[in-house]
């Protein structure tokens, strides 16, 4: 049956024939499910291998406006799941994504934002297996709110934690540092900046396996997203016990991001990234990183940024500055731009 | 570090230390997770039995008001995503539970949410052990929407379906309909009645577990949650392909909910319940199941409320009335009471 109307109305959230005409149009038909039951059943030859661990991972996406350059609420909710089993070693398989609609949203912005989670959930080799949707009234949500949790199966023998970071590993990073928070910012119009900035919002799926498989040592990774490589280089540091000290001179940063930050007294190590992640692997496995990332599209840019140090007295995190000094990089105390994931 | 401030601030979302304290203080003491990385890594026996099935399940809770007679948002989310993979015969086994919270809200609001998924989670034998924290401005959401995701594991040969259910089958519920929408209706002070109903909201994870030792021909279970049972009942026999009879007399209520219903001019079969289930057997299995049930205590109120016919020409799903009339029972077809679940 046509769905009758161009907006999502409460009947849509109901539990009866509304709510099944708007599954069934705007999900069903798009993410194909194998059964119309409210579980997905799955099987997979990887999580019978002895010694194999499920992943589990969920994330709450909020971001405002839910469409931006290089990417949507839709996009971002595949890729930092995907990511989320990625980047702690696990090979994604299966995704479930859950939608809070707010009464009045646009059928069409819907299907636009089902249509790129499914480009992105083939891209990365996953599939979205069962969801959910439920409508609130006007006002009580913003347009629309998706939680996709992730399944994986980490293969017997591999454990990245953060604990395992030792002094004297390399710190690498993918690619350049920022451009889904300036994306992001620029998007919203609140500072009247134009520019050509796009999200990097990608999955890594791809790239961590390259990685894996070419540095048996591989210590751990993390996506940079809310807090920034400020924040996930501080964690990592706190659970391994180590100090991490990083180059200014070495941080990819695009020359508009730059500019904006300098613009805006904003400090780009502290912008949200939804594509980048910082890995950190033995001394002498560094090139054989550095080699596997530039061999996937999402690695070209890999660098390597810094490296772990003996803890002291001092920060757990400084970075070497252009002109020789040393600045202590923190984590995010306060206030991020908020909506930004 | 203790919290400072007794409201949630956008700071907490933002993925700096504001956040960090906000998880430790509010959900990981709470939760105890094994570890503080992005992703759960789990190993459980009852995985790797030859033909064990995974099972997926995930459900948004948006009730307004959060708190409301016989529990509050917290206890719908995980009884929800327990039921969901209980009706499909998988064991429960470990929950993902995500947070998006409105600034503003206060924190000890939170921390009794927590409370009640932390007794229900060990009341239904789970193991909630990874999450997420997002926070939006005031008024971009209503207090908290919680998203559980729930895993569980299918025993080798068990495979419940509604596409299993025949001509002959007897439907069966555990106990009495309507109280969840009844309680919710009556807490949100709209209709100025002033009743004693409580939630009906409850883990049924035990109960399915003693109905399927008991009834090896099970063919399939459904909570009734929203669009009440009538949509549960109308789904079930469009999937098998027959017809289903309910008996008037046969449904078990409570007068208080009958005379609201009354007053309201509502029809309790289109109540949301979120302890309720509706499951059919083979006719020789019926008595086997009522005494399984009867066993635990969501079953108590067990009763056989119908069965499956062969599908003719009219309608799905009957309803013989008190006077011996027949009722025509279709899908919740408009808006439902807004916000039960």
């Amino acid at each position: 049956m046509a769905l009758r109307g161009d907006k999502v109305t409460l009947a849509h959230g109901g539990g009866g024939r509304a709510m099944r005409d708007l599954i069934e149009e705007v999900f069903t038909s798009v993410f194909e499910p194998e059964s119309m039951e409210d579980q997905a059943r799955l099987m997979s030859g990887a999580l019978t291998e002895p010694g194999a661990r499920l992943a589990l991972t969920t994330d709450s996406f909020v971001v405002d406006p839910v469409e931006f350059p290089g990417g949507d609420i839709g996009k971002i909710a595949i890729c930092g799941t995907v990511n989320d089993l990625a980047v702690g070693g696990a090979t994604p398989l299966w995704l479930s994504a859950a939608f809070i609609i707010e009464e009045g949203t646009e059928i069409a912005l819907l299907k636009r934002i089902v249509a790129t989670m499914k480009v992105e959930a083939e891209k990365a080799g996953v599939k979205i297996v069962t969801g959910d949707t439920k409508v609130v009234g006007r006002g009580s949500a913003d347009k629309v709110f998706v939680t996709t949790t992730g399944v994986g199966v980490i293969p017997p023998g591999r454990d990245l934690r953060a604990e395992a970071v030792q002094p004297g590993d390399v710190a690498i990073v993918n690619g350049v540092l920022g451009d889904h928070g300036a994306a992001i910012l620029a998007a919203r119009g609140d500072m009247a900046l134009s520019t050509d900035i796009q999200s990097d919002c990608a999955g890594l799926g791809h790239l961590m396996a390259a990685v894996a498989a070419a540095c048996p040592g591989l210590r751990c990774a993390r996506d940079a997203t809310r807090g920034g490589l400020a924040s996930a280089l501080n964690e990592i540091a706190e659970s391994a016990d180590v100090a991490v000290e990083i180059e200014e001179t070495a941080l990819p940063l695009r020359t508009e991001v730059k500019g904006m930050c300098e613009i805006l007294g904003l400090d780009p190590l502290y912008l949200a990234n939804e594509g980048t992640l910082v890995l950190f692997v033995p001394e002498e496995e560094a090139e054989a990183a550095l080699a596997a990332m530039r061999s996937v599209p999402e690695g070209q840019g890999a660098v390597v940024i810094g490296r772990a140090k003996p803890k002291g007295q001092g920060p757990l995190v400084t970075m070497r500055t252009l002109f020789g000094g040393a600045r202590i990089v923190d984590m995010l105390v306060g206030e991020q731009l908020p909506r930004i994931c």
